[in-house]
């Protein structure tokens, strides 16, 4: 197994968002620190004629240190590409469902340090390839995998009830979904997140092919849409056409106290862990380009353009609720931002990490796009309360439909080569 | 209207492949011009640090000229993402498919400047908006949109047969083919590429909206995989993990002899123009998977890792399809790059643009993955007379199925602002 690259500066994930990756060019080479991605400032610093193919390889040698307190791809600056994967376990005892846990855990510290997957032999002509080759080179792309345990996995196949956290279960059934058995569920979950889409891809196929036996791929959904961060603008827009994110969770005592589960679980592995949940949300999109701009302002609760509040002018002004304007809230109390707002829900917050999706077109020809959902949050009822209070009352809910869903219990990070995802499971 | 963005510098379309596009910061300001993304070159030049902010910046910003001899994304450095599009018109009069060819050519240079579809009015909060908005503030990121008309355009429906090219007609039926008829054909076809996959998905849905009445999509694919390109690769890797495109077409020589129609077509309206050729190949990726390296490397004829010819050792050697090791030929006859060479082809070439391209999974289960494999040619019956030969030969098709197919001509560029694709027709 190759060790995953190493940071080139003392590095700390608590340095939440601030783009604190390690950048090790393909000889060792130090090129420098990822500007402030997701930080909020824009990009203001003078700029040196770089050449494309500078730039390129810059972004290529992106590479996130593995082992850690926490698994990457939660408080990550978001990556411009997800894969996102939830599999099925086929195999039929503890021990298989060790292995797939054990070989994953080695192959996503390779990957995810660049390397491919398996020791490359000299003279290896007759041998199947450990790894399938298409990344080859590439980098590791600021490549994140992120691991999770559904709900089901705790079942009575593999004796795993007792390792179950409190409060896991599945989501419960919520006004404004209808979903897909085909889209819903699974007993492990992979978000592959990278600056590439090939490098994402090539990292879930490769897990999906070295378990192939022992587990089968439930439902695969690809996202894109988070480039934009870094360059003109710094919060990513959706495809109804609005910024998406401003609100999001941005320090690290909204981490400790939002997103990271500590004791409370009763679960040692899951301490410094987090829960997913997924939600792949179809998008009216004929139907939503019909509406005037007004309305669709009026909907989310911002402007279109700036993404300012309604009752302000500036994208991060705080959204005053009570700010009238001609007698009438400027923020109307059923709009998007006003019902999700942690002000009026006893300060629940989640930490937002989606992306958006298109499939082409659906069955009758219409565009097949919208919002693969993702969340963390230390517990999953932070997202329940949410969207109970969404699919009641939003006025989006004419033009999107939640038709995939799945949460996942996602454990802590690993310490070190050698440890693995689930070890505890099997002592 | 808004005019799209002059060149910073004098660009012409002609210098081939050397990245010779203007690159305009947003307030103006020329950051450099692009490295020569896919000449050849590796990525040698010393690195000076630079903010991932800037980065991004710079190939946000990154435009290519609308106006001009050729239509974009033909002879345009590959970008990294694809959004392809097959309509049928569902118009019945003349004057209405000329509405759709005028409007759409206004919003092709639009959006390839970076601008929004439409003229923004300020106060507009009462109307439906021009533009959909995902793709505001993020740079025209190298976006090139190229039209074509597929060969049913020029039946009885809109009188056009007087237009209809010499030599144009659907592509014959080949052996090694399934096709659905679902990703068939098309009376119009628009290839979209950017540096971020929202651009383009921004622009092929805008065109569609806008013309909503008069056409219906058809079929759509979703391309990557061109990233790599820049970085630590000159050449990227199709989804079987081998270099794609290592001898393809490169030079201006070449193409005039090769892509650029001339007046052999009989229509003023096809010289400077292209055949455009669309193939969507379904790779079986896990029986591919299964291979030995020795095999995979003996069918292409190349090695995976260097992506060097069986008879040489460096990824641009040119093949010997004489050499011998022990007797037998180095690169087997039947191997892919055996097979489709210039030199056994009558001095044959086309110009390769495709991107990979994966749909998740299919119905039984499996990575839905492969090549939209994209060609331009001076006629379609360059890429007809190489692929005859794949399909009766090629040992890849064991492992590849082609399942989707358009052929289109793509007219010459437009002059200037106010001419539009087909104005010939309605003269």
């Amino acid at each position: 197994m190759t060790e995953p690259t190493e940071p080139t500066a003392g590095v700390s994930r608590r340095k939440f968002f601030s783009g604190s990756a390690a950048l090790a060019g393909a000889g060792g080479m130090a090129l420098g620190v990822a500007g402030a991605l997701a930080s909020g400032a824009a990009a203001s610093a003078p700029t040196e004629p770089v050449s494309d193919v500078e730039r390129m390889a810059a972004r290529a040698n992106l590479s996130y240190p593995f082992y850690g307190e926490h698994q990457g791809g939660i408080d990550t600056p978001p990556q411009d590409h997800l894969v996102f994967t939830a599999f099925d376990v086929t195999a039929t005892s503890p021990t298989e469902l060790q292995l797939v846990l054990a070989k994953w855990s080695a192959a996503m510290a390779e990957m995810t340090s660049g390397a491919p997957v398996g020791k490359v032999e000299p003279g290896r002509e007759q041998a199947i390839p450990g790894d399938t080759g298409e990344a080859t080179d590439m980098g590791p792309q600021g490549l994140t995998l992120t691991l999770g345990f559904g709900p089901s996995l705790f079942d009575e196949r593999f004796g795993l009830a007792p390792f179950k956290p409190a409060d896991f279960a599945q989501l419960p059934a919520m006004a404004g979904e209808s979903l897909d058995p085909a889209l819903t569920g699974g007993d492990l979950c992979i978000q592959a997140c990278a600056n590439d889409p090939q490098v994402a891809y090539h990292a879930v196929r490769n897990l999906a092919r070295m378990a192939r036996t022992m587990v089968k791929t439930k439902w695969t959904v690809l996202g894109f849409g988070r480039a934009s961060a870094g360059a003109n603008q710094t919060t990513p827009r959706n495809l109804m056409g609005f910024k998406d994110g401003t609100r999001n969770v941005k320090d690290v005592v909204d981490l400790d106290a939002h997103v990271w589960v500590g004791e409370e679980a009763g679960q040692p592995w899951m301490v410094g862990g987090s829960y997913l949940v997924a939600r792949k949300i179809h998008m009216l999109i004929e139907t939503w380009d019909e509406d005037t701009i007004g309305d669709q302002q009026s909907i989310f609760g911002r402007t279109k353009g700036e993404g300012a509040p309604l009752s302000g002018t500036r994208e991060h002004d705080v959204p005053d609720f009570h700010a009238t304007v001609a007698g009438a809230p400027a923020i109307a109390p059923d709009s998007h931002i006003a019902l999700v707002a942690h002000e009026n829900n006893g300060g629940t917050k989640i930490l937002r990490r989606g992306y958006n999706f298109t499939d082409g077109l659906d069955a009758v020809g219409r565009l097949d796009a919208g919002l693969m959902f993702l969340s963390f949050q230390k517990n999953p009822i932070q997202f329940a309360t949410l969207q109970r209070k969404l699919g009641s009352s939003d006025r989006l809910n004419e033009y999107i439909r939640h038709v995939g869903s799945g949460v996942f219990a996602v454990p802590a990070g690993l310490p070190a080569a050698g440890s693995y995802y689930g070890k505890e499971f099997f002592a």
